[in-house]
């Protein structure tokens, strides 16, 4: 089930980025919830590449096909199957690439994993796998809206330009997705100067969830902070998660980062809004560190699939930095661990709260 | 299976803080390995509470007694359920806590999540379910062996203070637990500075792992950052985690990050070992951010059970930073990620390489 | 995951009789094994309907498509996926059966489920449900014959009328798939009168697998009869289980049903191939109870879902006798099992043997 | 995870017959609910060894010690870790079985699986093991009590004398446990005899369960049938499982075998309660075949553990019959088994119904 994520509600994805589909079964959505497919279509909007001049060229529709779980417009709490068809697929531009592994790439890793590999692309491991979650992503945002909870990401960081706002409003409102409208040109400009140097950049995308009630998450190794760090880091290039105060934490007192709370709210949210591992009613909130894409047009050395060394340059389209659009999918896969820790608790209690 | 982590080397960790005992029962152990009981008892004496001056001064002996599995000192390849008795747990230090939710703690969550809870400790929140990790970590680390791949860890980072190198055989040598013998006793100063505050200071632990061959992980959901990011972000008190380059990746170009493999072996290692989730041969790198202790002895304003909110000063024995016994802790946590993921790739290609 | 079955071979369905497709979702397929397509398609025909005089006429092309997890026809180890449109769904059929519940059917559990359904059909209780554990159960065919073991599977009874032999390669050249060439007509006759009557007919379904090596499958909760009896139960119409002597070893005594083994093989087969759980290199022989069609044309009273009863005639097409087509299914969910007892072995392992 | 059981409310088993103890951690056990220890010892002296003649007479107290997951006579809905020491493991019984493979025992395939094993008993596949489950199924029947639901079970068959009456109460007056007392008497000499015989008998147990509501289990793999199946055939000894009418209903038509449900109750129950996998609101019905015991004094053709055959004859003390001590196993599995589906549905609906 190395394809699978949750265990309540679980989203198997499957699809090779140069194969027919790419695509996803949702088991375990709540009966009798009305879904409009274009909320659907919306996120997928999101995540498509070609959307500005800061993402990859590549054309995608990316249009949903819904198989199966829906009657009349509600769910049937039955799977969900949802299906999107791979139409730009110019494999042609990967066949110089049968015989090298890319550097940063999972080539080498996945041949010696494998002793087979798709070459014409990324396989599993390109961002297209992220189709199936985001499509998931928005059943599970559905969900979670029944229960007031709701979930919302932008991009905090490129190279070294911080964002130190957080008017979530801003971010669909910007290419770069960051809810700092202030930061918004200077991130663009350290973007498009790195595709200029036929280069890539990294950068941090956050990701918040309010209305989590207390008692979400377990105490031990099911950890709303594990399974959150799990999810996130399973997203393609992420290398890093924290959980509210973070790595920053390491430099502080516990007089500093004991959260304040008075009985009713939280004067301070070090915890990010999980004790224990259990939510603690504060807002959820998670950073991940985004790596700079693998794929860049500069020359580097390769190893060769026969041995030695080569050199090489990855034309095809390629994004200069995937923060704007690695935001729906940390989102998404936020939503699918924030259903699977509500549901968990149904179980325990019997009941909503 | 809220208590359960790996798939086809399953620990099952039980017990609260104040209860009769914490244990653990390991499902999965290949057969046919030579068990040391006293290596389990040395990874113990390792995590176990008293050690020195730095750690928290509960007595715990913590002795360790296996209770199946093992059929003269071999592994039988069936569960091996370990057992450790509660010695030194003295109830009466929390009595005044029973109707007020400690700051920072699982205390409030907790009862937010079963409606009941004991009240006379952490309970599963406790670092003391870490007993049972530390005892299975103990396990998994003698399987590795048997295929060459060995796990140390150390503290490099306290408060400020950031070792800046990993000379590992010096880790036992210090009570900080830190490969940089130049910073241990800074390290040890801040520590001690924090705990004559009535304070305490979090911290950064690192984890590396060699001898792993390419092809451990997979390529979605189960990669193996995600694995290491579940199963760190499942101590407690952890609050982040990052692989390789993390976070600091952020900042860089693709032409910086993306490793330089000659065909045989890793010139550097930003991907900390894992490409698109999947090992790739070099070193597997992970750091985990520690937050500073939740239990100081500062007053501070704290919940109360009944509404309203109250100073609480907590008393008790505790310690003023915790990387040095989360170290043992990581360790063991990875280890047991990466035999799963061992037994998976054996499970895939039905032989080890 | 509640429409998955099988942990490291994991299967996922999807689909509703009536809506837009059925499928499934193959994770865990070993890599580098030649699948020939129409070796699915080839299973996918046996179990169709309106292939005979003794199945519904519904018709139904059943083509599938593979849609990922292929490269120039060997398995990369990724999700296979498959789909099946669904052509001939003639829901006027079932427009009046919008307020009742159908007598021996899932209508009144499903709803009180669910709190909805869609009342076109059995929705996932539906035989056709099983068109997506039939295309996966081709690919774990695929695989086991890699290592030699092969699954056969036919009728033994029907109504009152029982198989005394065992020729297997008569299966397909009768229509009720009996490997008694010498009962089949009389199976035949049985079938034919029910489907006069307007009524159904029930049965017995045997599956044997040989070249099962000794050591698949574990001795507690995952013994290889649990596995199996979880797998036929799934199976729509099925309702009881047996191994080897099964419910006949009730009867005798210890001295009787201690199967004989040289060392080398066996000379009886009461345990049908398992031993504690574990295959002991004898033949894995399991019986299915399926019961008569539940859908028939004869009136009968069913409860109202406002209330009260009402007399139904069930029209559409159905089959009088569901065995011939639960033959490959039920070969499926044994070949999907043992695809997991054997990969599992390997994990425990490192090696085929 | 082969010792563990059960998605929701997990219970994994640990211990070998010989080795130091036996026991179970329960995970998942709802919080709040009161557990009276002395209903768990008293499950646990039904499945004790040594009741009465017709048992064997191996001497085990059972003392059951509770180790964790209660405070104060409740649950706190963490894991419920059980443990009951190894008593009286005659060990020296064994030893001239070290290099015999005992007919009809799993010592061939566990040896052959492991490649090594603990020779001085059945280890994990001994039916000591069943300690665990009947101690987790203790309270899973305290927790099934507070929604309603109650588990009865009893001998109906041993040898050829069947039972005709369901007299619950009639159970634990008879050391065969069989709701028949007018069928009391013959089972005992059946059992006395094949005892006298140095031989053993075979026979087949129910386990019925009363209160379920509508809406538990799930339509396709997870059938509640599929999972009461697995739960019967994980049980030693057992090698068949039916689901109400059973087996008996490949004799019958469709007309004779769709219950009759007027809207609020069943007329008839061949469904054994469960249509379409899901619970119906009948009572849920389950019978297990379990063949004789394995372990007979009669001299036998065996495979020596070198090569070739040799003759022996089972000294010990073995149950000439099972079917007495099955009963509160197959309860306990049953029991287990409805928790699960309970708290999924729970899940589900976010409420008790």
């Amino acid at each position: 089930m190395s394809s699978s994520f949750g265990q309540l509600f679980t989203i198997t994805t499957f699809g090779e980025s140069h194969g027919p589909a790419v695509g996803v079964v949702v088991d375990g959505m709540p009966p009798g919830i009305v879904v409009d497919a274009a909320d659907i279509q919306r996120e997928l909007d999101r995540r498509r590449p070609g959307q500005s001049a800061l993402t990859t060229q590549r054309q995608e529709a990316d249009r949903v096909e819904v198989l199966s779980g829906l009657f009349e417009g509600t769910t049937l709490g039955t799977p969900i199957a949802m299906l999107v068809r791979n139409s730009d697929a110019r494999s042609q531009d990967y066949d110089k690439l049968k015989d090298v592994f890319r550097p940063g790439h999972a080539d080498y890793s996945t041949f010696q994993k494998y002793g087979v590999r798709d070459h014409r692309g990324g396989g599993r491991s390109s961002g297209r796998e992220t189709v199936g979650r985001v499509a998931a992503g928005a059943l599970a945002k559905t969900a979670l809206r029944t229960v007031g909870v709701t979930i919302v990401g932008g991009t905090v960081r490129v190279g070294s330009v911080v964002a130190t706002r957080r008017d979530w409003a801003e971010v669909e409102r910007n290419p770069v997705r960051t809810p700092d409208a202030a930061a918004a040109a200077d991130m663009a400009k350290v973007i498009a100067a790195a595709r200029e140097a036929r280069d890539s950049v990294g950068g941090v995308v956050e990701v918040v969830a309010t209305g989590v009630p207390p008692g979400w998450g377990d105490p031990t190794m099911a950890k709303l902070d594990a399974l959150l760090g799990a999810a996130m880091l399973s997203i393609p290039a992420t290398k890093g998660v924290e959980i509210g105060g973070g790595f920053g934490m390491a430099a502080l007192h516990g007089s500093e980062t004991n959260d304040v709370f008075d009985g009713a709210r939280y004067l301070t949210n070090h915890a990010g809004g999980i004790s224990g591992g259990i939510s603690n009613g504060a807002d959820v909130v998670v950073r991940v560190a985004v790596r700079p894409a693998t794929s860049i047009g500069k020359p580097q050395t390769a190893a060769a699939k026969g041995g030695g060394t080569t050199t090489i340059a990855i034309e095809g389209r390629h994004d200069p930095c995937i923060c704007p659009r690695v935001v729906p999918v940390a989102e998404s896969m936020m939503a699918i661990t924030l259903v699977n820790a509500w549901l968990r608790q149904r179980a325990l209690r019997g009941r909503e709260r």
